[in-house]
């Protein structure tokens, strides 16, 4: 494709792309295919000859885009968002356009010391302790794996990386019941084991429980097991539970434990000055993940990772091949050496134009208004008597079920799952659910840039229409 | 910002982005920056308020594009190209508009269908074994680190995702002394040991001597340790040397070891069907990796990973938190279960795009030219008589330097460093270096699209007009 096509074809899609935003909400918010649906609409083989752009753009509108659940419609309230924004979808055309590789600084200077600057914004938009060291990820995931990692690695003066974990005990992570599973599967990829995972009891608002977790580890050490590091959750995946960051810390650093804080959700809420109290004792622990990719306007794949000890992350990753030397190596940042992959896209575009789009008020106004509509959202079903709020709203996620006063626990949970179909099948909104303390939870978050008060009252309207087809009312 | 400032901004966003693609050969393609020149030019603070589009696209071409490395430069030679495409950038400007969370086929049933079948066609473009499961990883970093844990998961019987590594002995893994730094990163993080990883003696192609391998297995075995894995290489980093893949199979499968073939860059040549005896006998193997965004013009990040069991790799990292459990999961391939992250892009729309534009015979006609530009390029090296060819031409990679019979080795050492920077500083071309054999050696990759015998032309008398500025001359 020449540049002159391009330019021509990009203007068509840009205007494909300004109406799907505008006219995003019209869409049905999950597709209505069956598995195969797709990929029957898909030819077995690639083609031999090259095909007009103009046939492949066809497709896409014919045979992709009514397959997507479309996680920017107003309606998606399931999981947690991945908040894109147009300042960030404007990032992307470029960063695609520059196409750098961003592994070394020399391969892009300007997007190594971006990277740098931009993690210090965040740092001070959000609160965190001064002196830290950021770097953008891809997931929550990968972060939390590269702190169990550099926990590894600083608990055994680097002798895993060395010399394999084969002799030199069994560790033990902790975490709470209600932690994310990535916090697990780094167990695995580590090396440690998932039965050396603790899952510590929450108490009734799905935090961890300090005592309990002492407990844990003086049964470890008395077992003759090595006690290595605690992930503490600011905003759980099920409820936006906060774990007692401060109390762990205080844990941890008696024990000698690495303390890695999963704000993977809930850190964006901190841009916020009166809910710094979310990460209050952050200063004492060791690494800190939040995702912007979430809940703060920009594109996935964009998680900042911050770590008290930069040269213990360094010494964990670093790699140094001949064909990747450079002269002024001793003087930058090389990425490489801050996470598991070697490539690296310009992922600190979208989070600069985010950042300067929106400013540091214009980024609290959006928080502060979402974290108010689920306020409101849970206010209205009390109001209505026959739904129960199952978690403390926190933040901007109610968590709650459908449970009239004429019906029993085992037909609530019956009824839920049910509902909970009949409102995805509308089109017109996605929830998903949970279970929390053993009952089905259905999760209504509100954390769309697009969401207004206006959305909260469609929800409680479908709600109200679909509980009325439920059997048994 | 507005849908309609979006729209505004996007197009003149395509006429920048297309004025690029049209110019980029004009600008230096190494920036003439310094460490800190970027940084100093970025405030320390974020905006409170926030600021206008027309700002911060002026900041973008102000600060930002020249401090840039240009990789889809026509003068970019080094280390081997993350090519891009108009098709590629054309996708990823939908996907950063559809802004798809793809961790599981509910969240994105469309873009889920469509990884399985490009996956398909990457492995009938390039003559794969038949029966194999691909999926789109975002760096051969990560799929070589995640076929070493599957390789030591079937290996323990999944026992060390289970009881993690203290215990069961120690493993050791087998590459070449020429293989990518990735290999002994994935063993460290998969809790090995660096120590345990063996780097085979290579030939005088840079390839891996069978002999040497099975010698090293049966020592290991002696020693009572526990051989467990063999990386092979397809196109090594520093001289793209292809190690011998049929018998190092035989060897594998005698042993009963894991192979895991990375052919991150050399993977795309087998588009050719000449090439195809580049991975004659992968299907011998366990596991391969190419990265698409290397050389087959598709935006970085899109790396291609296949495996033979797919059951195996997804044992290794399956996870099923009920937060994330759906009514279709037996059905459906939930890609969060095929590596080590939850969240993932919509990489395979660039892949489509990319394929269905080119189609096969667009690809091996860019491929095929590339390669006889590296062979035009060689061939004029050897006739002028004072340059050495360090390894075989083997794909579009050249490896050389410049050794006039009137100096001796150690000016040659001292000579092409300089020679390099000289080059770099023209602001024309970028090469990088390498050593093999103890030589220091200079790389020129001819990869890019827009590669032609013009720059081969160009590239030559650069050279020319660098080595007479040279002392001693």
């Amino acid at each position: 494709m020449k540049t002159t096509e391009f330019r021509q074809q990009a203007h068509q899609l840009v205007d494909w792309m300004a109406d799907y935003l505008e006219q995003v909400g019209q869409y049905p918010v999950l597709p209505a295919v069956k598995p195969g649906d797709i990929l029957a609409q898909l030819p077995a083989l690639p083609p031999a000859q090259g095909e007009p752009f103009a046939d492949i753009f066809a497709d896409f509108q014919r045979v992709i885009v009514p397959g997507m659940t479309h996680w920017q419609h107003p309606g998606f309230h399931a999981y947690f968002p991945a908040n894109s924004s147009p300042p960030s979808v404007l990032a992307e055309m470029l960063t695609a356009t520059l196409a750098a590789q961003c592994m070394i600084w020399q391969t892009s200077p300007a997007a190594a010391e971006l990277e740098e600057r931009v993690m210090e914004w965040l740092g001070h938009l959000c609160g965190l302790p001064s002196g830290w060291s950021g770097v953008i990820q891809d997931t929550a995931s990968t972060a939390t794996l590269c702190a169990l990692l550099t926990a590894r690695e600083r608990a055994t003066a680097w002798q895993a990386n060395q010399a394999g974990l084969n002799g030199l005990g069994a560790f033990t992570v902790y975490c709470s019941s209600e932690t994310h599973s990535s916090v697990e599967k780094g167990v695995k990829i580590a090396g440690l084991g998932r039965q050396h995972l603790r899952k510590i009891e929450v108490d009734d608002q799905f935090a961890l429980r300090p005592e309990q977790l002492q407990a844990a580890i003086a049964a470890d050490r008395a077992a003759g097991l090595r006690p290595l590091a605690v992930v503490a959750t600011v905003g759980t995946t099920s409820s936006c539970a906060v774990d007692p960051l401060r109390a762990i810390a205080h844990l941890c650093q008696a024990e000698g434990l690495w303390l890695h804080v999963d704000g993977a959700y809930g850190g964006t809420a901190t841009a916020l000055p009166e809910l710094r109290p979310l990460i209050d004792g952050l200063e004492l622990a060791d690494s800190y993940v939040f995702n912007p990719h979430k809940w703060m306007l920009t594109n996935f794949d964009c998680t900042a990772y911050f770590v008290k000890d930069k040269a213990a992350l360094l010494r964990t990753f670093e790699i140094m091949p001949e064909y990747l030397k450079t002269g002024i190596d001793q003087q930058v940042n090389n990425y490489r050496d801050w996470g598991i992959q070697l490539g690296r896209r310009f992922r600190a575009l979208k989070l600069w134009f985010v950042l300067r789009s929106y400013g540091a008020e214009g980024i609290r106004c959006i928080i502060k208004g979402h974290n108010q509509l689920a306020q409101q959202f849970a206010a209205a079903l009390l109001a209505r008597q026959h739904y129960q709020i199952l978690a403390p709203v926190n933040l901007n996620l109610v968590c709650f079920r459908y449970a009239p006063a004429h019906l029993r626990e085992a037909e609530w949970e019956t009824l839920n799952p049910q509902l909970l179909a009949q409102l995805n099948q509308t089109g017109q909104v996605y929830l998903s659910h949970t279970r929390l303390a053993g009952r089905y939870t259905l999760r209504a978050v509100f954390g769309q840039p697009t969401n207004t008060e206006a959305q909260v009252a469609n929800l409680l309207r479908l709600l109200d229409e679909q509980v009325a087809r439920l059997p048994m009312q």
